[in-house]
This record gives structure tokens, C-alpha cells and sequence, in this order.
């Protein structure tokens, strides 16, 4: 793999990443997974607008440098026609202490992997070991604190499920371990809002923004009563097939019209 | 600094940390802090007894080396008297993907630096931005997700304070951003459970098996009417000088009493 390291292109084993950085010892960092396909960087600008936004709460200074740009580098480098890229910026190496007392220089990392086939429609559980904090404003960023949505998942693969819904502190829910949640009822979508603890995924917002579907706070009982379950990450659309052992409708008819849309 | 890294000791500018750790990419690791003073590293039985803990909540195959025995080398390579020891463990590096399908083979790593001065009575607000997940297993871990103290200890920085005081999802008191809290009431120390998302601090363990204080829900208003107000980790005792601008009476007696019998 050829990876990007703060503007340099490097072989992977090349890479060194500073045992104090701050995204390696304290997760202090956001990324972004976003698709390529076709030769082509898909949702660029939404995915460096939700960084952005990231860096604003973190208080970690945005990249100086064309973002795009890298990415495209990145792609082109690895020579790959269907790609899944991983932009990650963390705070950078730093001595001990939660808040670096000097300046630090930010780590800005692009790594690129061959796309995976679609995967089968999910097996899901409803995780019961942990929860999303809606309050954090972390759950409206795509941090390096991955650890509750990895818990999640354990739990999944622990119960031969693949994938994990997530609820929030009241038992709300919020979304699945590696991607946005959405049910379909009497032939509309509804996906929880941010506010539930959603993460604003970036796949999510084009459903959103295309009018395929509106954001209302959902119940467990919600996903039961369901005509359908869908999952959605910047990789793709994947129907749910199973939650916590239970048969979900197949919905392949809705899936079409949407993926034709997006 | 000379650094262990999953058994060789290096110069810290010599290690190499993948940039496919899960412990950079998804906060995926477990770290301990720990104090050497006077040429001994204190408290291992504790610190180890808290990363095995985390270990099996994690799914993180707890280390098969001697772990005193690499703190010492650590510490002995670094010829300090008085030290920081940290020791992060990762699952290591690994594709992408939430929960690793192969074996991982997990990085350990042992840093140590100067010990620093105790620090000045802390100057603290209680936290606004963030609140910590009681709800989640991590809140009982010493994760590598520290985002959310480092959120709160940013605010404590913008709002001219040193540390944050950090509540949980019902707004009961939890912790500070890098300690545990206690209170003094009529003579009596008190700290929050773990249940109300308290860290399972090392030295708060050693002072409640010490008999001197206890575990008590505290809120805001309980913070206000004490006698007094304390924090600790693992580096020490530090009293609380002021909480949100409002000033908090000094009980050196009580803290001298208290560090004379740890």
C-alpha cells in the first residue's frame, strides 16, 4: 500500500507513526472513510465539510493544505479502480498531559485498501454491553474513540451476528456500529436524528437531502414493526436481514429505487 | 527517552508504531500510568489487576510477559529517580474493519519520563461540553479513548481553570478530567461509585481500602456545601482550590493526614 504521511507518499512499511502521538495514546483524532469507485473520489466535499466541523469541536486546526487533492494523490498512487480511502488527523506527537501545553504538529495520514464486495444483508443484534452517549458532542464526530461501536460489535459476532444497532443512554436508537440506521414504514424511511446519536454520516445526509427519507426518533419496538431495515455507511446501502434472531422484510424493490437515486 | 516496545528497548526516536494499529486507528487499546518515586515503580499488583480487568472487557489477550519485570527495564534504562511510567497496549495493527476477523498481534509499549513537580491546588469548573457514559464498560476502563476528558479539560483551559470536573448523563458528579474526586464533609471523605461512571482510580482504591473515605453519590450542590474538595491519580493527592470561580476552603491537615498513611 502507498500512503500519503503529511504530504509525502510513502510505502506502508515506510510509515512511522510517533509512539506520542496523541491519536495513538490518547485516540485524540477524526477520520473520514470515504469510497472510491470508477476512478473517481465519491463525496469529497461532504466528507471534508463533516472533518471540518470535527476539527472545530476538537479544536484541532483544519489541514492548510488541498485535502482533495491528497486524496486523489492517495488513489492514484495505489492504483486501484474501486478504493476505500481513510483520511485520519490526529492532534500529533506530544508529551504527557490531556491538553498540549506547547503547539503540537497535527499527523494527517491517507491510507487506501482495494473496495470489498457489497456484503450480504446484516445480521443484527440490538447491543446490550454498551450504549451511545448522545450527550458527547463526539457522537456527532467521526473521532479515533471507536471503542463503544467495537464493543458493539464484539457483542454481534458473540451472538453469530455480523453487525451491532446501537440505542442511546434512554434506550433510543441511535445507529449500528459501522454505519447509520434507517426503517422503512408504509413505503417512507426514517433514520434517528443526530440529536439521538446518529452519527451525521455523510451517506446518510444524501438520503436526507434527496427527500428519500425524513429523521424521527426511533423505538426498539420501531425496528420490529418495521416493513423493513436498511444500513447505510459512505461504502454503500446494505439491507438488514436478522435483528436479534428475528426475520426483517426484504425491502430489495426500495433498495433499487434508492441506490438508483444516490 | 528510551521506550520498550513489545520486548526490545529502543530509543524513542527508533520506535515505530504501524500505521495500522488499532490502538492510532480506533483508540482500540487500554493504557496504565504509573509512578515511580525513590527508585521503586509503585503500585504494580493494582495497575496490572486494572489493565487485566480491562483486557477481558475489551477482548484483549492479557500480556503473557512479566509486565513488572519490563516497568522496571523501562524505568531502569531511563536512569530516573522519580518517573511516569505508561504502559499502552493496542490489539495491534490489522486491516480495516470494526472487529478484526484474523489475529491480531497486540502492541505493548512501556514509555517513561520525568516525574513532574506536584502540581498548585487546582483551579476547576465543572464541565459544560461533555458528560461521561456511566452506562457504557468503558467508564470502568482505562481506554485510549480520552476524547471526552480532553474535551472537558479544554473547556477548563478556555474558561482560565486547570481541570475539569466532569458530571455523568443525569448530571451526577463522575470524576475529574484526569483524576478521581473526593469531597470532605464533618471530617469524612467521599467519592463517587464507579457505578456513577467514576474511573476504578489506583489511588482512589488505595484510600478507600485504607479506610479513609467512602463511596457516595455526590451532586453539584454537594461540591459547594463540602469542607473540601480533593482529587488523585496515580501521581498523587491535589487539593481543590476553586470550583466555577467560587473559592473552596483548604484542608492541608486532612490531605497531610491522608498522604502520611498511603
Amino acid at each position: 500500500m502507498i500512503v500519503w504521511l503529511n504530504g509525502v507518499l510513502l510505502k506502508s512499511a515506510e510509515v512511522r507513526i510517533d509512539p506520542l502521538d496523541r491519536g495513538f495514546t490518547l485516540g485524540d483524532g477524526l477520520f473520514e472513510t470515504v469510497a472510491a469507485r470508477g476512478g473517481k473520489v465519491l463525496r469529497i466535499p461532504a466528507h471534508l465539510a463533516r472533518l471540518r466541523q470535527g476539527c472545530e469541536i476538537l479544536g484541532l486546526p483544519y489541514p492548510a493544505i488541498d485535502l482533495e487533492v491528497a486524496l486523489g494523490e492517495t488513489f492514484a498512487a495505489n492504483k486501484l479502480t474501486d478504493a476505500v480511502l481513510r483520511l485520519t488527523l490526529t492532534r500529533g506527537p506530544a508529551p504527557r498531559g490531556l491538553w498540549p501545553s506547547g503547539k503540537s504538529e497535527p499527523t494527517l495520514l491517507i491510507t487506501a485498501e482495494a473496495m470489498p464486495a457489497a456484503p450480504a444483508p446484516a445480521r443484527c443484534v440490538i447491543a446490550t454491553v454498551t450504549c451511545r452517549n448522545e450527550h458527547s458532542p463526539l457522537a456527532r464526530v467521526k473521532s479515533l474513540n471507536y471503542l463503544d461501536n467495537i464493543l458493539a460489535r464484539k457483542e454481534a459476532v458473540a451472538r453469530d451476528a455480523d453487525e451491532a444497532i446501537v440505542l442511546n443512554t434512554v434506550g433510543v436508537v441511535a445507529e449500528a456500529a459501522a454505519a447509520n440506521i434507517f426503517i422503512v414504514k408504509n413505503g417512507k424511511a426514517f433514520t434517528p436524528p443526530v440529536s439521538d446519536g446518529a452519527l451525521p454520516g455523510v451517506m446518510r445526509a444524501a438520503i436526507l437531502e434527496a427527500n428519500f427519507a425524513q429523521e424521527k426518533s426511533l423505538k426498539p419496538e420501531d425496528l420490529s414493526t418495521a416493513n423493513g431495515v436498511f444500513l447505510t455507511n459512505s461504502l454503500g446501502v446494505r439491507p438488514v436481514e436478522i435483528i436479534d434472531g428475528r426475520q426483517v422484510n426484504a425491502i430489495d424493490g426500495f433498495i433499487a429505487d434508492l441506490k438508483a437515486k444516490l
